[in-house]
């Protein structure tokens, strides 16, 4: 995708983050990195004026959905601009000189330390410690400069902090992806993608959600996912959010879109997108294995 | 609901954790509390023999699905038995004799210190510390004996370890309640609730999931709630969970269940259970506000 040099994107996390390198592959070196604590910094970072995009997790192939990303996109008043799927390789890194056999503890984000279990099985011994980020981990733990603490993360946090990685692939499931979203202020984003997003709310009777599918089952209008979120406040009441195969510019999309309309109640197209895949990670080579 | 006297109960998380006062809650005194450290441990811990029951979350009313729970019921060969629905009390614990004024840092889940913003934002001198659990952050405090550390968790954690309550009502959102579901071995488990459960995949067609609502739609059978979670190794692809108002008793019901099943992979009954909700916090007054 081709974006203004010198864009600025927010991210939450630490320089190096998975969702730093999925910027970095979709937009290119140019971009300026906006580096933030929490996915809510990030995302209001754009109306603040202190970037123009936010690039965003929103789904991970084997976790699930990022289930605070879909609550902030369904309040905010970000559009997807674009989709990026890239293939998360996790490292096990430790500072230059460690050996495998001085590891005693390895930290990372919780979802990193589970995508890694048959690692932890095979060295019962080394203790798992949670941390708010993996990227943070590899710059806890270099500057610590304890030979026995590693850290599990991307390639790009052992470059940016100085680790070196002890192993590649870690992971139990070579089919680890994530989803990220690219957001910009909705006038900027484009609506003639091959994807489109919407979340909407519905009445509280039998069949509704049937009758809200309808408009595009009769269309063959296909419903790549369906994701279902809590109402604050308003205890076991749900959003809806799909994702279809459809385009705004399609007359068919934009009918089924109006029937849907008067059953849905605060109907929202979040984006009508393109998606990029990654292929080929950075890792030079296959020297895999955990 | 009856069980028998003694039955073991097996549950994620130390004593004191909102876990336990949900078995507590539901089953009365005389059960015995099995505390696990994974909620995979937990489930686990039936089949192995060293327990009659799991009592596991699956939604919380503001954070949403508690996504492993979803999968470990998938993939077990557990029923459900009852449903609970405990209302969420936190409250700032610290060591007796410990002042509001001296709380430096406090710990607990990071969703019950997502749940509490309000006291952060109102004291944000005080640094948040995530915490495997409510109840184990608890524990922790009061062994260290430090003033100036304080805990989030529930009362009955606060009375197991011999922490303090400072304050009770923490939450921002006094509409926070958490659903857990009472598991057994299945053919233990009733039939005959005004529940159901179901877990299914389905073919990757257009009006796939449309076709597999039909026949609860046409029937007016009341879908309560749909979640759905990716497949592991298969990216893109979901299991369906439905939550239905319908007893297995009912022959429209059984007609339903079969018509799904012509259009439904792997489709699952996980139960039909009758719901318990708990009234009345075991707070003693209306002493609230953070």
């Amino acid at each position: 995708m081709k974006v203004e040099k010198n864009s600025r994107v927010a991210f939450q996390g630490e320089r190096g983050a998975f969702s730093e390198e999925a910027a970095l592959m979709l937009l290119g070196g140019e971009i300026r990195l906006v580096p933030c604590t929490t996915l809510a910094t990030a995302f209001r970072a754009v109306p603040a004026g202190d970037a123009d995009y936010v690039l965003a997790p929103v789904e991970n192939s084997l976790a699930g959905a990022v289930q605070w990303s879909l609550d902030l996109l369904a309040e905010s008043e970000l559009a997807i601009c674009a989709e990026v799927i890239l293939p998360i390789v996790h490292n096990l890194i430790a500072v230059p000189g460690a050996r495998i056999e001085q590891i005693r503890s390895v930290e990372s984000h919780p979802v990193g330390l589970a995508q890694c279990e048959r690692f932890f099985h095979a060295n019962p011994l080394i203790k798992r410690i949670a941390a708010e980020d993996t990227a943070g981990s590899v710059r806890e733990i270099v500057s610590a400069g304890d030979p026995a603490r590693a850290a599990i993360a991307g390639r790009r946090a052992a470059e940016i902090y100085g680790g070196e990685i002890l192993r590649e692939h870690l992971e139990d499931n070579p089919a680890n992806f994530t989803r990220f979203f690219l957001l910009a202020a909705a006038p900027q984003a484009a609506s003639a993608g091959t994807k489109l997003s919407l979340v909407f709310q519905l009445p509280h009777l039998p069949g509704a959600l049937y009758t809200a599918l309808e408009p595009f089952a009769r269309r063959e209008i296909n419903l790549l996912k369906i994701e279902s979120r809590p109402i604050q406040g308003r205890p076991w009441e749900y959003r809806f959010y799909l994702d279809l195969q459809a385009s705004l510019g399609d007359l068919e999309v934009l009918e089924a879109l109006k029937e849907l309309e008067q059953h849905a109640v605060q109907l929202k197209i979040l984006g009508c997108y393109d998606s990029v895949e990654i292929t080929g990670t950075q890792t030079k080579t296959g020297a895999a294995g955990a």
